[in-house]
């Protein structure tokens, strides 16, 4: 089968692979819309995973199950599924401990394109199918269907994360796909004020549409300061990042009120260490809480939040700038989320 | 003054008493709009908080501040308020262990025609003005803002018990206004599914403007029943009690799965005891937690929840079906709540 | 193989069944010390789970590997482990929801003596090995590890589930095995005043070796009454109820302070329903929680609990009153906890 | 009166001033007991909160009553209290938000020998006494009283902050009296493991009292490597910092299993910002969260923490290596924090 994967540091391309074995708990499953994710780019052309050698990209993907193990109750061939970036083993301490991003491992819940092939291939491989798909809702299309396999589980996690109340005041820092999830999501736990912080039009458009109430565009000016006039000297209750740079911890801390808290799905792609600014922080006692994580996955979480988009909560479609069709446009839309131009959000390969 | 008030069990009318004394910290406010509550029908007409005499009842409010005490900071003569039903005393033990409703004793944090007149008067006396009182932000109607005294924080407050997760499938028992505000929360907190149990038909059209995605009537069989056949026997994650009967806490463990939750916000009027079904509890054993609480009061949190009229996230006025204007039209307003007619939800009186 | 069963309800016997074979993640577990439950009476004599056949009983155990599975990493044959009472299927959606008590439906993470025969056999077989043991550590002898299997995971659950913190004031209602490992538990999460509520002169000593400062005998009176005459009619934080009557949960919430919680780990097992008292329960509004659940299994808490006795933290060793020697006792041990004699508070059977 | 003040930065040493005025919530206190904290060393020799004068030193004391102001309900003259080192104005914002420590502002809950004289004075002023003020229980001796106001409330908020569950494995960085405090806490919050990072041998001694059963010497090592390799190389579940260096954080994230925590009570006194480690925060998706927080204060934590005191769940005496008698051996008292001698945790000045 053909797949586009990474070949080395810095260099993508089309391979020829097995078709992936099945186990008997697990799916082959055919994709039927994906797509590339900034992941991709940071694993490829930054080497963030360390050098990969032939390892196929990809890990947002729906498809059609082609073929199950013989163990597999819930999902047969022909069951059209979405695929969680996130595929966790789910006999593991790690499960037991409550952290399944962590199954066997740091962050090692995360597997395509990371520890085995990824989704841009005509086939690929879902280890335990009954805990790991979900089905797509009738009423949902492959565009938003697609979304919630990465990022509207990372965008929403963030939310989680900071923990936002009812009525409370939110910052959203990185507007691009995964920070307008996390400003629907603040607004679907019910966050009153909804301030994001980006500075594209095109993404700022659709923070609006999203539940954004104001908008603060980092280059006008520093955004701590920006926001702390905005509330009055106050600050807020809670800091999803989201995006932005090295500095967004520290900025986070700066514009919260004592006893707020951030929550993190950033990847932080560069430097020893992160800064968590001594003073604002209250020289370790200012009760502002820093969690950062990587998106719950699995069968349970990708039902819950396709049910949202089934129920109209959220419509993750907005994210969709660009459509492509068939499996020889990937290259391009790979590309795209390199040279992202100013119109770009996110865009979809439907293979279909 | 003059004030509407229960002269005794079974009786109301019209009285002539002085205008209340203003301590250091409070707060004397003339009423601009306010609605009279199914509790002020139990507290006159079934003697639920026993025999009162000549108590001026009311306890949901906005007005205007006519006059403060020498300690009171953040308020003056002329601002308008909104004044929550929950008027806490700040200072006690039961704020120190979290639970400000019940500042002073089990329930004590209700004050108003509990403990002291209420607020169907030309005046009434607001403790602790500085932590009680919130600003009617702008923007926000007086219809709107005199439902968040009571009405949004109660409702809404059984979804916080329930702890309602992202993409949860919710069932609110009762769509009086505060089961209304239930599922308008629900839907705030990120339910997925919700499921609304109601028969009145302006109470359904309106829980289905506030985001229940079924609708179930008591009217055509047993809920338990018509729900468990709508999830395919596998019942729902959270219950909110908003209404019902004596049997609603156990109807709502028998939807539930493991593991779910209840939040009751219901008022449990007669019988010794509320029955939790043994069998579908697990013999003890289910997981299925069990809440059920005041709803909170204070500065802080009316704010919180008028941000998020403010912002367009809730339209509380949706429950105003009928409007008076003058002071001497509150007896009507308040029998309307005793004599429940079909397209009722909520009368609201404004004074201004 | 032979093993002690329940016959039919009412009948215990010895009978011979085949050794079960083990699937490629399972293992084959032959028992050095094993304990019976009240909960094998409950299933024997009263017919709590319904009517069985020939299904060898027992839940509490420790063994010695004898066999495991093709796929099994982390245990072979001679390892000495303790088997926890629950056991669940971690493949499962109720594992993905957070209650694997509950994996596969209502309280079917317990399956020793309940769906599958259980541990009072020459072998007995353990689903997913990996997932479900682990090792007796260094120092802990085998009393006390067949105690951690249930007696303390269900005793310290109920303390979890009433969220007892840094000097809360508690009462354990029953004082049988559970409810002396809840008084441990309640002391080990801090509990202040510990009130400490049953009647049996043996039980009463090993209570105040764990932690109760007071005792309370219903047989001299109302205990609700008691318990608020001690606090000054106050009440107290938490109450954890490990035995009692149908009355328990109703007691429960009378003597619980507005904010209190409840943590139920009883087995109720007669009467339709289970009452809530309302008064005391604030007519559904005071704020005073009720959880009720079934005790946690597999690894994780089984080393959890395991290190507890390893540090020194705890010894369950305390609640062993009657140690017997040799497989064939077992049927005496057994009627033991029928017949309670005063001093009995477990008999522990010993097969090395 | 007297008192031993911060005449300016680096300068310490007995000023007279007006016995303080007592407002209607008040009241006047005479300790009976003090002792010096390491924070009084911060302030007057680096100037950690800026430039004071004449201002008097000391926040941890125990007293008698001298006068109430008219509204104080619970407290007369002649009583014996704890005086917390936190006594929050109840009447803020924060405590509606939960914060009762940031009353005011951030870190303002603390206001002896911060906004306001301290407790090292012949006389003392203590805000809201119904509200911040606890009796002595009965059988708790003067030394012990006095460890709780600041040592024990803060030691255990470290174990609170990491969330410290039944059989975790913790680390507490740094064995001074705070620290050791962090030690008994997380054996009273029933951890399993417990590892002490220190070196003086008579820390390392009462360390191993309160439950450590392991010490790891930062002069032996790295401690990150010291305690992967103990754990073998799994790292453990909390980690406490109450001491150490501006590392101690990043270290604690270096140890940390995923979904693991760090809780803070340690004052980081220099540099602009305190580091987090990116690789094994996993690039901020490790799900390591990060507390930090100044201890609660208040009458119901005093009580709750002497009632632990009174049961006999703590004997925080064991911190009291010096004991001076005498109002005028208070400066030596204090110097003896500054330069600490081999086998001093903790002096306390018995005034009574």
């Amino acid at each position: 089968m053909k797949g586009l994967a990474m070949i080395d540091i810095g260099k993508v391309g089309w391979i020829e692979k097995e078709k992936p074995k099945v186990g008997i708990y697990d799916a082959l499953v055919r994709p039927l819309a994906v797509a590339p994710c900034t992941s991709d780019i940071h694993t490829v052309f930054e080497g963030a995973l360390g050098r990969r050698h032939d390892m196929i990209l990809g890990h947002e993907a729906v498809g059609e199950v082609v073929e199950v193990g013989s163990e597999v109750k819930d999902f047969k061939p022909g069951d059209r599924v979405i695929v969680p970036a996130v595929t966790p083993d789910w006999r593991s301490m790690e499960v037991q401990r409550g952290f399944h991003q962590h199954s066997g491992g740091m962050l090692a819940g995360w597997k395509f394109s990371n520890f085995k092939d990824g989704v841009f291939a005509e086939y690929f491989h879902v280890n335990d199918a009954d805990m790991n798909l979900a089905l797509i809702p009738e009423g949902v299309s492959l565009e938003q269907a697609v979304m919630v396999s990465d990022m509207v589980t990372t965008g929403f996690h963030g939310v989680e994360l900071a923990d936002v109340k009812l009525g409370a005041s939110v910052v959203v820092i990185g507007i691009g796909a995964v920070g307008l999830m996390s400003v629907a999501g603040a607004k679907l736990r019910g966050a009153g004020r909804l301030i994001a912080v980006g500075s594209r039009p095109k993404c700022v458009e659709v923070a609006k549409e999203y539940g954004a109430t104001d908008i603060v565009n980092y280059k006008k000016g520093d955004i701590v300061e920006q926001i702390m006039k905005l509330t009055d000297g106050k600050g807020v209750d809670n800091v999803v990042v989201a995006g932005g740079t090295s500095e967004s911890i520290s900025q986070a801390i700066k514009m919260l009120k004592p006893g707020g808290s951030v929550g993190n799905v950033n990847y932080f792609g560069s430097g020893d260490t992160i800064p968590i600014p001594r003073i604002e922080w209250g020289s370790g006692m200012a009760d502002k809480t820093i969690k950062g994580g990587l998106c719950p996955g699995g069968r349970v979480r990708m039902e819950a939040l396709a049910s949202l988009v089934k129920y109209k909560r959220v419509d993750p479609s907005k994210l969709v700038t660009h459509v492509f069709h068939g499996f020889d446009k990937l290259e391009e839309a790979l590309l795209m989320m390199k040279n992202k131009q100013p119109d770009l959000i996110k865009p979809v390969v439907i293979i279909d």
